[in-house]
């Protein structure tokens, strides 16, 4: 090693030693004869001072240095109580530049505010700024105590493979021209799930892997097109062993890395419990504010809006003081959202309802509401009426709004729930059913035999693990007997050759003694974010992408050239064979 | 949990406790109303004693049953010394079915020779083999050892991406075309070199990472175009910091794994000293068998195929008693290699010389040779002559080829050492030089002036660990100083132009202060397929690819519909910008 310490880990105790130190030069502040140098690298900072102007004068911020100095204590007064080596600085006998530094194009303290492409495009620098780097330390921590928690419980780490077969998952596959075999492609794994059954059926029973996955998807915030999970399978186990699983190993996680300990077991909601109460599969209960249901309240309403398969309210705390401005613009955020509009009413202070939905009501119905949303003078009440799911999602959304701009959010607060028996199946809309999960997904035990009879109210065998809202993970039980996989097909319109020609290779394994078996797949860039206290994923991605995709910082993708093109076989007919 | 107890754990301890188990019906054994069932599962097997036929007659194998049953000690005489389970059976009351098994492409017990085609179609049969999943599942043991050891000296495991831009290495890249962006593509990396420097200039100094790799080669026996690489990098290190993280990291890996204590540190051999001793840059000390240089030797010798600047030998103890055809094949074998054949003389017992060559030879020459090479009566002496390197080679091949045939290897040895000092820059064949390693890596301290003005004499910091005649490891002390990086790409030829567009980002990084750094990857298929004792790394991934790229088990690679290459943007052209 070029130095003898780690510069972060000197103390009063090193005092008189002479050491070498290797890093970078931070701030640095001259008092006429003696500079003050930062000097920074992975263990911390500490303090160097250089009498002598001929070594300091060519110092620069983020030259690269090595510093032979002797420690020592530093005057009375002058320690530094905000940082682990304040109490000493290095006198400086010998500076070495090992390399030097161009202008920044960015300052790396303090926390102006720096375009994202510009973090992106010198993401080394940015990774030098301590809160970054440590957001990518503590990933690594994070990753170290998964380690520790399958290995205690006997998992297998198994890497399944990247370049593989294009199978309909959610979103579009990334593909890859396969030069050996012209025409033919490779996709990218939208996760590892078949490959994680496919295991089982292989008896290895305790499978993990932190996988990287891949899906095309059109912009969202917040997405990558690479993004990784800690995946998980087990046999021979049911929901309750799953469930412990994934509760340990997120205990550990924030035990570890923030010293908050989660009272286990964590509870439990049912999907539709969480879609009344909340208006979302993944509620955020670090505040109240629960949906109320009025669609019996308004069941001889006069107010044609209202006569709906569901009407329901939310209540906004203080929302009736909102200026009509504030009012019209909660309007646009709701069609924004593909509604029409957000009715509302305004709670005056003398309990008079305002607002232009009131007057359409009955008086009847003006003088119980506020009773019965829960209301009190000073609130605004927002509805919906329409579908039952899409009016509760609405208002779950509003629901979220309030909390964030009524700060009624506690922030200090972790809020972990699973959420169980989601629907097996939901309306694709065409008359048809679509799985809510994925089509492995096993039915709940009493629901095995009746499932493709009343596919409406069937209930899937799925767990979903939401912190602060978020959902972070989510699994199920699989379906491992084939005539119940076929029922699930049947009542998916899955016909046997398009079964056979998207899942063939599955099924043909679950001819062999398939174990019964489920697991769990965790997002791990979220949970990472939600564990350093990072706004975005990208900022616990070493090398993130923007939102279309491009790495500023080495200008991928690119166009290929035409002898690549043809050396990849591109532009091969499959038909012809190896004839490109 | 369906079992409670693992089958596997089961001991006389266990005796007359009521147990419910959960595997697969291995061998059966029928002995008129008692059947006799190994039931398998991921911790071993243990008996079954089916009394009552109705119970067992459908059971066929690989059939995964529940078993309720009673542990009891078998009766004297009967206990299996060979199982771990074999002091105890279980005596089944109730047996349930969990799922049936269609009949077997292959039987699963017994050593049967089954092509590699049905095994990895049928994978996951393939792996309910014992020894097959041991293999997997001590591939995870040795991964929880590689992250034990970089965790004790502080290094940060950190994912690098798998979508980005296409680079230069030695191979091809894999590419994908992206959908946001057409025209344009991603390309899988064939390491994470270049990211993992990035770190280093983001100060994180020490990473690693368990690294999957993607290269697109024509079939090499044993390549796979997706591979798994211990990567790993340090900051402010010097070779020694390197080697002697690699050495800790192999000696626990065969600790742990075969609990054999390889002596550290490992030896190390200059590379052109194993050059000329074994004709190899990764030689196998597990035999002697060293190659003699006869380029003095034969300095004024009349035959005209040993008038070349370098003629070496091999001697094959034994290899005088090869029939005619035997001699021949060395012939086809050496041409195989691209030489023009392989001279030899036949060392008789009575000490003359026998076979083409010699009749050429001086007087002198045949009398001094069996001294000069080390041979003796009834050996033969194998020659090549011509270009240094070239000949070595071939004679360091025969040298292998010697040691198997003739059981010259000791299988039961671990040969570890280090080859350094490798060269620089090796002739490109048209008058330029190219890089032996990358062209990121620095040269030894001592040429640091020097390399660009003698090249060819020039050597490398770069270290490579070899394991029974296979590299497993290599790395190198990478160049941080801009000024020498410029003079490695002049000697290579590389124009600024050109070493911009292809390393352009990585040289922007290097303007702002990086560290000397340098680092190491092994290759972790290949560690691991030694400490299983596999014969192929096939055997040690789990979803391996066949020699032309396709997995057999799921079809890939296909042909892509016309609605996924129009959406995939595979035909766009890029200067057209968005439109496609």
């Amino acid at each position: 090693m070029i130095r003898t310490h780690d510069a972060g880990a000197l103390r009063a105790e090193h005092a008189d030693e002479t050491v070498v130190l290797a890093g970078w030069v931070g701030r640095r502040r001259d008092h006429g004869g003696v500079v003050f140098l930062d000097l920074r690298e992975a263990s911390g900072v500490v303090q160097v001072v250089v009498r002598e102007d001929e070594l300091a004068h060519d110092l620069r911020a983020e030259y690269c240095i090595k510093v032979t100095g002797t420690v020592r204590v530093r005057p009375e007064g002058n320690a530094n109580p905000e940082i682990p080596t304040g109490d000493i600085e290095v006198v400086a006998d010998h500076i070495e530049v090992l390399s030097e530094s161009a202008p920044l194009p960015f300052p790396l303290d303090g926390s102006q505010d720096i375009s994202e492409e510009a973090r992106l495009r010198y993401r080394y620098l940015d990774i030098r700024r301590p809160e970054r780097g440590a957001a990518l330390r503590a990933r690594s921590e994070a990753s170290y105590i998964v380690h520790d928690v399958m290995r205690r419980h006997d998992f297998v780490n198994i890497e399944t493979p990247y370049l593989t077969r294009s199978t309909p998952e959610g979103a579009r596959d990334f593909l890859v021209p396969v030069r050996l075999q012209p025409g033919h492609w490779y996709a990218l794994p939208q996760s590892p799930q078949l490959f994680k059954q496919l295991l089982m059926v292989g008896g290895m029973e305790r499978y993990y892997q932190i996988a990287r996955c891949f899906r095309d998807e059109d912009f969202r915030a917040d997405r990558q097109p690479e993004f990784t999970q800690i995946d998980i399978e087990m046999s021979f186990v049911d929901q309750e062993d799953v469930i412990r699983v994934g509760e340990e190993l997120v205990a550990e996680l924030w035990s570890g890395i923030l010293g908050h300990e989660i009272p286990l077991p964590l509870p439990r909601m049912p999907f539709l419990e969480a879609m009344d109460r909340f208006g979302s599969d993944k509620p955020d209960l670090r505040f109240g504010l629960e949906l109320r249901e009025l669609t019996g309240y308004f069941s001889a309403t006069p107010f044609r809006v209202f006569q709906a398969p569901y009407v329901g309210a939310v209540v906004m705390p203080g929302g009736a003081s909102q200026t009509r401005k504030e009012l019209d613009a909660w309007q646009d955020w709701a069609k924004a959202r593909g509604a029409k509009g957000l009715a509302y009413v305004l709670v005056q202070q003398d309990g008079t309802l305002g607002g232009p939905v009131a007057k359409n009501l009955s008086e009847q119905e003006r003088a119980g509401l506020v009773e019965a949303v829960g209301a009190a003078p000073g609130d605004a009440v927002f509805f919906a009426a329409g579908a039952r799911r899409a009016s509760q999602e609405l208002l779950g959304a509003a629901r979220l709004e309030i909390g964030t701009r009524q700060g009624l959010i506690d922030e200090s607060q972790w809020s972990f729930l699973w959420i169980v028996d989601a629907p097996m199946f939901e309306e694709d809309g065409e008359g048809g059913w679509t799985p809510v999960h994925h089509p492995f997904t096993g039915p709940k035990p009493e629901w095995a035999d009746t499932f493709d009879k009343d596919p409406g109210n069937a209930l899937a065998y799925a767990y979903d693990m939401v912190c602060n809202g978020m959902e972070i993970g989510g699994g199920s039980i699989r379906i491992h007997r084939v005539d119940v996989q076929e029922r699930v097909f049947e009542t998916l319109g899955i016909g046997r050759a398009e079964a056979e020609s998207k899942f063939g290779f599955l099924l043909d394994a679950f001819k062999f003694g398939p174990p019964p078996h489920g697991g769990i797949a965790f997002g791990w860039d979220r949970i990472v974010a939600l564990l350093t206290g990072g706004d975005s994923i990208r900022d616990v991605i070493a090398f993130p992408k923007t939102a279309s995709g491009g790495d500023p910082l080495t200008g991928a993708p690119t166009p290929i050239t035409v002898p690549q093109r043809r050396e990849a076989g591109v532009d091969a007919d499959p038909e012809a064979g190896k004839a490109s």
